[in-house]
């Protein structure tokens, strides 16, 4: 089973390519999908061969469970071009790692690796005019699985469908981001989900965000469901805080995500020799370092955002601004992590995976 | 928009209907599907005139928010036909008023009350046939709606699906049911979607049931998560424990679904004489009572499995059984409540709503 190969991987390609229709220099975020996506079904007990097949509709029964119980589960991932037309990935096993271990916690039967990194692979081969080369620009991959098993019991399915789709994409954010630290509502509980990309992780947190989107704040920072006391994530991204010269992020739990972009600028900052801790944070403590000037940056980090600066912070109907530094920690993180991405310097870490 | 009625609703009837390949005396829960469905789009800011059409396929976008998000909210009914032929839902109105309670939290646009009712009774008149009359059977309801806008960004879609699907159904459990109180996973968080009937809520209980299943568990009692020591609900059920002649039950909260078939049950047991007792329960009070002989039953209650009796329970490694009751509690509910919803005794509450 493991043993797949990309030549196993059967290619349909599409009669009508609509590349010709999109503006790369103006892409928003994963609103337009390429031509072709990986299609690999799970029924009778395992995963079957993956497919190439032209960008289409899925047909489902209406029992089909991910409509009644939420068991679906995602990565998100970006493949970059280079002046020779070389394509990059970025650390594409920790993609499929994560997965499974998320599919482990949502019940879903876990994915070969080789299904996923040779299907990956096969696809990005197939739809190499889609990657973008505009500065900020890329293409966005989103890996799924969900369940299609038909029926009302409120168990596992039977079948699940694994998919692979591109969105060449621009920038999530526009700009800098002003947030909300969040202390009625939570994203998650300790013993649940949070630290898997489960769909229905998600779709809580867009009430929340909404209410604090018509009070002026673009995302919601999480804190512990319990005491409200601790900074935890940003949702779709993860949360690191510059005091002074440290740089602090939460340590990963069973409710925050162990996201890749904050694992690569933890190894990335200590090898440029920047202090790094990783440790709760008290919302307190960032209060009171806005307050006295220690608190010198904070930004969100993701595989769709990269690193996104925060503006500022909103609390108990105060607003802190974060001032602006000059040579940022996230300007130099950032532009290090894109260069490494997009194979304009060595990747020390071994994090570039040439297609 | 909520002034619609019944004779607004569009029939298309099915060519082949396959009512006579089911056996109606030997149904499984939510397993075989009537010939028709109810479905209503919102787009484009508004839910659109809803239709009966044959019971066919969904066909979505693979970047449709429910793969991705887990944008997704339920209800569960059933229809009940009595001796005349005369069909019966049970609250139809609390359904429609919860599922607007959780379209609320999951940013789903709320429902007009008059889509959902007249809907179904449009539905429950075409599909009158399927309604199983054998004793413990009935037509499952499972209105759903679902996230059906297309796009990568994590934010709510601009499209969904509010479809309803009738299952004639038997029993959901067969026998008594032993639980494993449940320590280390969580079903909600404080600030949570717990109360909520939300996909995602589902899926996340799967795993720990799993495990639970492999101890010789049918299901989970799970407990707060902050402290693990308050008995919160069981999945799919709420739970109910009898301590000498008092039935408690844990209050409904952000963590904790407010059960139709929960509150029937408190109003029942009061017009009945019998002493309830709405609070908090610790766990380590049900243990104290089962050793010292003061537990009598424990029960769960919901739409599918009605009143579903408990026999015993797991705490840390032992296992705790839960004796015989002569004239239970949990009975004499389950019969009065199923008599009601049969059309077999008199409704003092107005519960019982004829088509």
């Amino acid at each position: 089973m493991a043993a797949l190969t990309k030549n196993d991987i059967k290619i349909t390609r599409t009669e009508s390519s609509k590349i010709s229709s999109i503006d790369f220099n103006n892409l928003a975020f994963g609103q337009v999908f390429s031509d072709h996506m990986l299609i690999c079904d799970y029924k009778n007990g395992k995963w079957h061969t993956p497919e190439i097949v032209p960008y289409s509709p899925i047909t489902l029964d209406p029992s089909a469970k991910i409509f009644h119980y939420g068991q679906s589960i995602f990565e998100g991932m970006k493949a970059y071009k280079d002046d020779k037309e070389d394509v990059f990935m970025f650390r594409p096993m920790d993609n499929v790692r994560r997965l499974n271990v998320s599919a482990k916690r949502l019940s879903i039967p876990e994915l070969p690796e080789a299904y996923f990194m040779e299907g990956l692979k096969a696809l990005l081969e197939v739809e190499k005019d889609w990657i973008p080369t505009a500065e900020g620009s890329s293409l966005y991959i989103r890996p799924f699985i969900f369940a299609s098993g038909k029926g009302f019991h409120a168990s596992p399915a039977d079948e699940y469908k694994f998919i692979i789709c591109a969105a060449p994409s621009g920038a999530y954010f526009s700009g800098k981001v002003n947030v909300l630290i969040e202390e009625t509502y939570s994203r998650s509980a300790n013993g649940g989900v949070g630290f898997a990309k489960a769909g229905g992780n998600y779709a809580g947190q867009f009430y929340p965000t909404q209410l604090a989107k018509a009070k002026g704040y673009q995302q919601v920072i999480w804190t512990d469901d319990t005491t409200h006391e601790f900074i935890e994530e940003a949702g779709a991204m993860n949360v690191f805080i510059r005091i002074n010269d440290t740089l602090l992020t939460s340590p990963v739990s069973d409710r925050i995500l162990d996201g890749i972009t904050r694992k690569s600028i933890l190894q990335l900052a200590e090898a440029e020799g920047l202090k790094t801790d990783v440790r709760k944070v008290k919302v307190s403590e960032l209060v009171e370092a806005s307050r006295n000037g220690s608190l010198k940056e904070m930004f969100g980090a993701g595989t769709a955002a990269v690193i996104s600066p925060i503006s500022g912070f909103g609390f108990r109907g105060e607003d802190f601004i974060i001032p602006e530094q000059d040579a940022s920690f996230a300007s130099k993180l950032k532009n290090r992590i894109v260069a490494i991405q997009t194979n304009k310097v060595e990747d020390p870490f071994g994090w570039r995976v040439k297609l």
